[in-house]
């Protein structure tokens, strides 16, 4: 019964009810635009009091990894081989056009010019702010990743059931 | 506390607590056959009596925009190619086999051939059925696009946390 | 009035307000890997006794279809076409690194190497466990599909109106 309003709050967002006004967002994308979409989502839901939580899986678990580059992290050279070519967080590529690296420079370009955070900004942005950043258990063990290879700011190794349980009552995306 | 009963539902949907039956996308793709659903999804909603939300940011944009077909718009050189680059709405690609273009026109006979609306109907009929169509400032911003430069029937320039707030309480897909 | 405490919960997972902890999953994408993601929820929100429904449309019908390989399905040459290109379940590619089919096989060695479910034995389970499989109306009518050429799990062929209503009231994540 997590939406029941005999039951206390769990945070200060709570309405009325003990619902709370939260978004939880499933990043399992590695592309650069979508990453940059999941935190511009995510940064404007805590501007306005939203409790944030941000779940990483596949994909999106460069995001949240220590060694930003390229870099060979895993348990066996299979694994090593994977997170090499999936590259850290400076090396996602947008969904399209991304022209051999050159389309996130485009949009790192128009971003700096037009004073919007980039990415990297927002990551810091997104930790300051205390949104909630989660790793997906079942994608790390699937490619060989540990707890340790990820930034510290990381509050949790989830599974997909415990991570659906915490969104309950608020907007979930998968993006 | 947009839920809470105490307030005056916001239409005609609303249930008994005031809770309104909303379907809200945030239409970020700008692949032919995602737009599609984003439209398919909206439309099918607005029939059963849903209010329906669509946020266009970043490659759903091209959606709303004035000129359809590839065009030079935008503030700056750079925002000019890009806006080229992504064309209007004639120029969506599918997210699978676009052959150079073929993808769209296999889709596009296939629903005439069929009787179901192709995506410039559906949008026609969005604009017709009342849909709530909505333009992402920050995306306009770095993509160097003004209001005027998308379709009449847009009907706000909104940030995500507004939009994230207008979808409170309904149903919200990330396409 | 889906939401009301003065109707019957439907199921046995109805909170104290009739409200339901569900999982409704759109599953657009043909991705192996995002298929991989639309069952590990599903499979794991059951594990936490929500009631779970997946509605497959446009690529995402791949996953039902009978024939598993590649092969000529449809009702006309063009969607006969459509359909061997779409492959079955087996020539499901991932969205990133497909290498001409190696990408899929490489997170097949991956998943079994590590004890986790395969995408094909994710399907079985879903099935075993009582996930609720639905076809979309219009894209097997733009598809030229028929409901005999699903595998005979599917429980139901639903528009997109109905699978919305179906899903109110629980979390719905567009894959």
């Amino acid at each position: 019964m997590p939406n029941s309003p005999y039951f206390a709050p769990r945070n200060s967002n709570a309405d009325f009810y003990g619902r709370t006004e939260k978004l939880s967002i499933i990043a399992f994308s590695g592309d650069f635009d979508k990453l940059t979409a999941v935190f511009t989502l995510g940064m404007g839901a805590t501007a306005v009091g939203y409790e944030v939580n941000i779940f990483f899986t596949f994909w999106g678990l460069d995001t949240i990894k220590q060694k930003r580059g390229r870099a060979f992290i895993g348990s066996n050279w299979l694994t090593k081989i994977f997170g090499f070519m999936m590259g850290g967080l400076k090396a996602t590529p947008t969904s399209r056009f991304n022209f051999l690296g050159a389309g996130p420079k485009i949009f790192r370009y128009l971003m700096r010019k037009n004073n919007v955070a980039t990415l990297e900004e927002l990551v810091e942005a997104a930790k300051a702010l205390g949104i909630n950043l989660y790793a997906c258990e079942m994608a790390m063990h699937v490619l060989g990743l540990k707890k340790e290879d990820f930034i510290p700011e990381v509050k949790d190794v989830l599974g997909v059931a415990s991570f659906l349980q915490l969104s309950e009552g608020g907007q979930t995306l998968f993006i």
